[in-house]
């Protein structure tokens, strides 16, 4: 921080927080957005703000769709396929060509799909594979149902930091599940480092992109991913609890052997065969019928991006946390809070501080108009979502924060 | 068939239609529907027509609860609870008392959950088990579900009429799913008696009450059944792919140990504890985050029910099948179809014509304003949804059937 940034912090953060928005060539896209009540909103990381485009198109839906065509629209308005269409429009976000994924069920779901499916690809590759390694620090669902596949697998479970994977693979590995920005502190993994540790050591890897997709570049085709999950409601801005998504390699698609092969992912479902024979390509990862009206909400979100390029995400999410942290180094009182959350490359798009306290503090920022959230024990968590958050944004959530440590 | 009704077929069908319609109970409840475009809607089997009430409350979530309050709605609109509060709205429906069903995940999903669930309660019971039975006249998800909850438990795959069970039940069985309607004839099984038959082998049921709840009282508390799953977008109007529910019953909800143990279902999800320790209570049974525009659009569907009675609304569905079977005995040519619906008490709500080219003949009847469905490999399905389909739509619809057939 230089000197005159410690004389005068808030004037010169100020005119660095209108020089930014100024030049920031996402700002146009905050428009798509209705973000019209003056909430600073710090927690798109959980819940994206709403698109303008969502209601108009679910209540054409509901109205038309439903109401007048009914039945017909699985086929007329393609509600059948939109599963497949949506995850193609997901696919150049976060670095996958068409045909690779599918949208539909919880993200729950689908990392027990997509972990017993890696369990299942490694076997195929060769004997003595057995164990599944998950990340420790994971979002805890991901842990809970990486137990229940590997209970059922007939597998170990073994945990593990990404850190410390090295020490953990070996012949015995099966499947890897590591998320791709842990949930609590911010910190982004090396996706294709560690991608290539899994692969040397023969196993696969099944990476969790919630807290990623949407904010930075993921590469998944680049990067020789074999399998991903992630959630469409943070950074995809698709609605609460808006469907999941799951992503199979092009190559993998015609071994892939998932545990819930519902009717949708069979060959001919309408011939309603009593035998099970798996579709060819990525439908094949489909279980049950979709919930289409959640489905067409995260459609309709995705217009969003139209025109966006994931490269200029990143660069103004670094700017935007950096600058963030920038702030609460001036502005607030000494000593208050720590920074959870690494620099640079190494961060997400959010910015955890540890703070005593933090629970109460994080109601009364929510009261006072700027909205993070409390993780446990004693995080304060901002989340900041390139499309429309302002600098001026991240400014004022760190003076309000200031105001509410310094009362 | 009366001489008369033979001699002056249509006049008299059409007086009978219309007195049935005066007399109706449930007549006021079409009013619930939008219903306004004058096609003639048989597929609600299939797809339920949309209530008035829906648009508008899911506008509301959109805009108010999504759009204005984003992440605080998980507590201030209620949209955490929402799985169990909707479930206890469909509990009276399906005979359930409070706190034994939950909505979420497709019905696919849900036939997994609780056939594995229903193998390890079996097998808590006692050793030896390692049998599933699968109804062979099953709709294929079914079928295909439970192979891979075989596969994935260790068990065996068997498959079975529900009329042989008899033959099939002992001391290996562990768990026997059973569609209460089978989708393609519209035949009814017996619940009790079947449910008996299992509890008497020592053994769990599941059933899958898709084509019946909603249509026909179902009883899961009266009759003992241990667990049960359906979907909500046929008889219950819920929207296309509107999320499935699965009930459990009060006394295993202690013992249930379900395939799919997301973070939805910790005893406290926002502990984020890496250790997973399972609800009490029916939440147990969830997995990841709900889709919630989808499960309040049901929830808003649910308020056609306020004030009907099940067993008025199978008192409806029954007249109503036999009346369209009537019509279609006095007024199709002769010999152009048969009757694959049972009759009386052993049909669900549906009535299926076996006949020769049914894919052309429905497409024609669906061009004339009649829509029913069909399905391989020749049958004409058509649904008698009793809280909107009146008695002169089924002698419509046999009226134009005539004619597509005479032409």
């Amino acid at each position: 921080m230089s000197e005159a940034l410690r004389s005068h912090p808030r004037t010169a953060l100020a005119d660095r927080a209108a020089e930014a928005d100024r030049a920031d060539p996402l700002a146009r896209v905050r428009d798509r957005f209705d973000l019209d009540d003056g909430v600073t909103y710090l927690d798109g990381n959980s819940l994206g703000a709403l698109p303008r485009a969502v209601p108009d198109r679910v209540a054409h839906v509901i109205r038309h769709e439903w109401g007048r065509l009914r039945i017909r629209s699985w086929t007329e308005s393609g509600w059948w396929t939109a599963p497949e269409r949506v995850g193609d429009r997901i696919g150049p976000i976060v670095g996958a060509a068409p045909g690779q994924i599918v949208v539909g069920d919880s993200t729950s779901v689908n990392v027990f799909r997509a972990l017993v499916s890696a369990v299942r690809l490694a076997q195929q590759d060769g004997p003595g594979r057995a164990e599944i390694v998950v990340d420790a620090t994971t979002f805890p669902t991901d842990g809970y149902i990486a137990g229940s596949a590997a209970r059922m697998t007939g597998c170990r479970l073994r945990s593990a930091s990404p850190d410390d994977l090295a020490g953990v693979l070996g012949p015995a590995t099966a499947a890897v599940l590591v998320n791709h920005v842990d949930y609590r502190t911010g910190r982004l993994w090396d996706l294709p480092e560690i991608t290539g540790m899994v692969h040397a050591a023969g196993a696969r890897v099944v990476w969790d992109l919630s807290h990623s997709a949407g904010a930075l570049p993921v590469g998944l085709d680049e990067h020789g991913v074999d399998l991903a999950v992630g959630c469409t409601y943070k950074y995809l801005n698709g609605g609460p609890g808006a469907p999941s998504y799951v992503y199979v390699r092009a190559d993998l698609l015609s071994r892939l052997d998932q545990p819930l092969p519902g009717w949708c992912s069979h060959a001919e479902p309408f011939a309603m065969e009593s035998d099970y024979r798996a579709a060819t390509g990525i439908s094949r990862a489909r279980a049950g019928t979709p919930e289409i009206l959640s489905l067409l909400a995260l459609d309709a979100a995705l217009d969003v991006w139209d025109g966006v390029e994931i490269a200029a995400v990143r660069d103004k999410s670094l700017a935007l946390t950096g600058f963030f942290v920038d702030c609460v180094t001036a502005l607030l009182p000494s000593g208050r809070v720590t920074c959870a959350t690494p620099t640079g490359e190494r961060r997400g798009s959010q910015v955890s501080l540890r703070c005593a306290g933090a629970a109460g503090v994080m109601r009364r920022l929510i009261d006072r108009g700027v909205v993070g959230d409390f993780r446990e024990p004693d995080i304060l968590r901002f989340g900041f979502a390139p499309l429309y958050t302002r600098f001026a944004d991240a400014l004022h959530a760190a003076e309000v924060l200031a105001e509410v440590l310094a009362s």
